[in-house]
């Protein structure tokens, strides 16, 4: 669910996720044109309530706008006095009065006057809060004009609240722009951390997902990561400013009292130039406490970038439990992050470069479960009994090579690999995963692991093989299966050539793509219609042609297939009703069959098996096939965004 | 294991772990002055082999001395050309000719030209290898003068040979001041980490503990915590600048591809000022390539900081999990690193003050598995009967709080809590690392860890109280049991009074500090005879009293008791043979007698079960006390080192 994105204000693009860091108008610490400067931040928050309370700077504010008054040019957001009603018990302000105040200096984001409600809140008066904040958030959405509103979720810690709270605002006559969580700094202030990821992705359920939300007040680099896998893309804190107050540094794993320390343990230009704890206890306390804010801002948005880095080259999860196992807090909130499953997996790409286990723990991540569920749902083994290599080198099937010809030529069994992932079968050694992945020898124990039995109920038989040298236990156990049946009398025509395999093989991932049987309703012919042509240098496939025409691509990289015209056809013969189908208006029809760009405002309907990365077919409302290419998003992306590409197409029906 | 420490060298000290940049003296990228004030190092490695054979620098070498010709103020180690031998086959230079040519260019740490083995050596071939490179060790010391010279330890990947060749460079004649770890190189470049444990685990056994640790050729910052934590101290590379000539940047969890990249997930100051990936490409390439090995150096020295100061707070175990689950084969190697625990154990510390467990897998920890042993070893539960309660806020005794009376007001029964640790008997809930540990809820499913009958064969009985609500459920079993028992004779002399629980508690301490049935030899006497202070805020005992004697304090971070007079007089009566003693010799007894520091040197012996932090007593030869304290220390460290403070003396017998 993490994301990379960015928006456009009146004051220039904002690139999330990213941290807004709190600007008290009052307080002189480090100036906001150095935020922009140093730190690379193209957006800030500070506090209109503030600002209204204070006559002196309300009247320079409402005179030359807030970006005059803060020397900050890029955009700048204001709260509204909501956390000062949470800190102080009330505020002496009207929900309106705030807004206009807010239009009138002239921020590029403007926050909602909603109702703070705090954990402790009992459902029913939390219903309360959450339909008053409701309330507040259409009278003040009536009044923004060109400014862009704020409307919070509220809900306290009841799921229930937080997503009939997130859906009214999304689907009702609220016309928010930005999307706050709000009322979870006294979680987060308690380590409730997996409350607060209950309470998100309770949020996130009920969000157009196609607006930024902003978890209000998280600020520690800590929870960065996490956050941002749950989708969140704005963070805001004055814990910069207030941990350098009181002498502390913020680390991506905790925070650390700098007398405490003896060595300054980062690479930030401030440790860096002073290398040790006591030199900057030496410096005068203004000094020091700009210096540290200054690490805390480094800190902050260095971890911002690793972030954004991780999403783009898919890496996300495993930046996630390094990040979690800093602190056992957040070990628990990822570990009920795992239990969301299912809201999890619908973000989640079909592919990616890599998979990196980084232990046991892995095994709960989505893009694992997933493959259990593919396994069990869509594949289907070609036998009742299973014989099971050990683990080897990847890709399997390379490293057992003749192997699986030798047996096969016996016994056609369904062979599959005994790895820390599940049992795999073989004919799937190159598809994502099961090549792309990188785990410690003994990362799953195979007690936690589904076995071939809980998986394939109809496999009767499993033959283990065992042994610490795989290659050399089952050449062994090959010999004696050869010595065995050359005794008896065996039918001829069980035998499996290696060309049958192949059809296997393409078989076998058009299931896990699709769906299971698909790959037999397709490749269901005479196996001399069909031929490989396969690459010189790995002899795997890399197309596949029926009667000469080509159907299939093989992804070097993904080991996944890739529709040609005829292919595209097939499938959408094979899919029975909208399986992997995105449906275009009539508007766009005709621009699609040309193979143009699949904007996501054309899209009428998408099929909710489709996931990022995905190959999927194009159709027009009476189900003719205009295209096919690689999805870009899962079906509420699709529907929910109104501007971007939604897939993009190899080719359309009615180019040659 | 992990250490940090400092020595002396002709030019300036060298603070440890660090790491040294190989400077190539042909090559110029950034100058080696720069190297020490931009990042900090205080020693750098360069090669003689390659000045000795290049004619122009050779000769300004030999009169200028190598610190001139490098420009670099520090300490300077040369490698003599091993490594040379290992890349092209052989080198020309004699043994004792590289070493004669290191002293004439004025170096701070030599090289013997020792036999570079590699891990595809027979046995038979590895051993021949490392006799050479003993033998050469050997004559080189003979020549070195004030020269400090590094002995490598060789011995391919058989730690039988590795140990033995530590054994020899450390307790034969050989005088070697450095002793570097060689030939592991090419098990790196294979990700081949856990036979590196095996092997460096090996040589610290044989090797003299007093003296430096390089590991030879190993630069990454991913393997510095991992490496530091086996007590490597010195680390070399050139990998800095090889992987900044590739266009590919270090991390502490991975090398990464700079064109693959998209934002630059760093905060040093190169990539602070950069951003993104992008702009650093469109620098020319030497510039470029003069920034990454900037990001190089600064990721691998604040790693080296970060160390450092894990070290020094006791969270080096922390640090190196959240390193080692960066990478599968790191994972692997902490994972055979923790199966080295009789070695790891003797260095861990007896409290520290604070244990944060990061996952299931930290049970494997060396910290972990000792309580598992003490337990097993030197607790007695009071009772076959064991009520097992469910687990709760620390500290147990004080969430339980009056129920642990209620329930032996009843019941005398041995009362312990369920915790991930394991099952904790209910006095010893204040120390360490009982009430100092943190961890995530679900750290330790009870199938992992030891069960009650398993570490108390003795207890029969074992009533275990389940609940999600601990306290509620406790209460309700507390009142069936009262109702219960109501009905029946109850022997009134089985009761338990809150004095006995606090006899018991002291009792069940020294137990575990000292060995099994030594709080009872000094805790059976009168318990009218016995009585504590106890502190106001927290009700725990401070002080213990006999007859109005104060005995033992109890320490309020970690629970453990330290010794008075007559506590220490007690425990060197109670304690067998040579337990907790170190023996001094007759030179210094006096000066111990009163109270003075105890130093290394004067150490003639020192039980093998000391721990640093364990409270220790302080003899003579003839076991005449001379004083009590903590020790600094372990054995094996105490009789190696010849400066340095072994005990922390608290109070000399001679001393009023």
């Amino acid at each position: 669910m993490g994301r990379v994105g960015e928006f456009n204000t009146p004051h220039g693009k904002v690139h999330t996720p990213t941290l807004l860091p709190v600007i008290n108008p009052n307080i002189d610490l480090i100036p906001p044109r150095q935020i922009m400067e140093r730190f690379g931040a193209d957006i800030l928050i500070t506090n209109s309530y503030i600002i209204n309370k204070t006559p002196r700077i309300k009247e320079k504010a409402l005179e030359t706008g807030v970006h005059e008054l803060l020397d900050f040019p890029g955009a700048i957001m204001t709260d509204s006095g909501t956390f000062q009603s949470y800190v102080h018990g009330d505020v002496d302000v009207e929900p309106l009065e705030i807004v206009q105040f807010q239009k009138d200096i002239g921020v590029d984001i403007a926050t909602i006057l909603d109702i703070f409600s705090t954990p402790d809140r009992t459902f029913a008066e939390a219903k309360e809060d959450m339909e008053r904040t409701l309330e507040r958030a259409k009278i003040s959405t009536k009044i923004k004009g060109e400014t862009f509103l704020a409307t919070t979720v509220q809900g306290s810690v009841y799921p229930e609240l937080r997503e009939t709270c997130a859906t009214e605002l999304s689907r009702g006559n609220i016309d928010g722009d930005v999307f706050p969580i709000g009322g979870v700094v006294p979680l987060m202030e308690d380590y409730r951390y997996a409350e607060m990821v209950d309470i998100v992705m309770a949020s996130k359920r009920g969000l157009n997902i196609s607006k930024p939300v902003h978890l209000f007040g998280a600020g520690h680099p800590m929870i960065f990561a996490l956050a941002s896998a749950m989708g969140c893309d704005l963070f805001d804190s004055s814990s910069y400013a207030k941990y350098a107050q009181d002498a502390r540094m913020m680390f991506t794993d905790g925070t650390r009292k700098l007398k405490e320390m003896d060595h300054l343990p980062c690479t930030c230009p401030v440790c860096v130039k002073y290398q040790r704890a006591e030199r900057l206890l030496e410096l005068p306390f203004i000094e020091m406490k700009r210096e540290l804010a200054s690490h805390n801002l480094y800190v902050s948005f260095g971890e911002l970038r690793r972030i954004k880095e991780a999403i783009i080259s898919g890496t996300l999860w495993e930046l996630v439990e390094r990040r979690c196992s800093g602190h056992p807090m957040l070990y628990e909130a990822l570990e009920r992050l795992y239990t969301h499953f299912d809201q999890l997996e619908l973000f989640e790409p079909a592919s990616k470069k890599r998979m990196m286990l980084t232990g046991p723990f892995s095994l709960k991540r989505p893009e694992v479960q997933r493959i259990d569920n593919f396994l069990r749902e869509r594949y289907i083994p070609m036998s009742d009994t299973c014989i099971l290599l050990p683990d080897a080198s990847k890709p399997y099937d390379v490293t057992y090579g003749s192997l699986i010809n030798e047996i096969n030529e016996i016994l056609p069994a369904f062979i599959a690999v005994d790895t820390p992932l599940g049992p795999i079968p073989i004919e799937l050694s190159h598809m994502y995963p099961f090549s792309q992945s990188l785990y410690p020898k003994h990362a799953g124990s195979s007690s936690n692991r589904p076995k071939v039995a809980e998986i394939w109920p109809q496999v009767k038989y499993v033959l283990k093989i065992r042994g610490e040298k795989p290659l050399a236990q089952v050449r062994i156990w090959v010999e004696e299966l050869k010595d065995h049946v050359a005794d008896k009398l065996y039918d001829e025509s069980n035998k499996m050539s290696k060309h049958q395999r192949d059809i296997l093989s393409i078989r076998s991932t058009l299931d896990m793509q699709f769906g299971s049987g698909i790959g037999d309703q397709i490749m269901k012919r005479n196996s001399e219609d069909i031929a490989f042509r396969k690459s010189k240098s790995t002899d795997r496939i890399r197309n596949v042609f029926f009667k000469e025409e080509h159907v299939f691509s093989v992804s070097a990289s993904s080991g996944r297939i890739t529709l040609k015209r005829k292919g595209a056809l097939l499938l959408k013969k094979a899919l029975i009703g909208k399986d992997y189908r995105v449906v275009m208006d009539k508007e766009s029809a005709p621009f699609v069959r040309k193979g143009k760009t699949v904007f996501c405002k054309f899209v009428l309907g998408c099929d909710d098996n489709i996931r990022p990365g995905d190959e999927v077919i194009l159709v027009d409302e009476e189900d003719n096939l205009l295209a096919w290419g690689k999805s870009l998003m899962n079906r509420k992306e699709m529907l929910d965004f109104q501007s971007g590409m939604a897939v993009k197409v190899r080719q359309g029906i009615d180019q040659v």
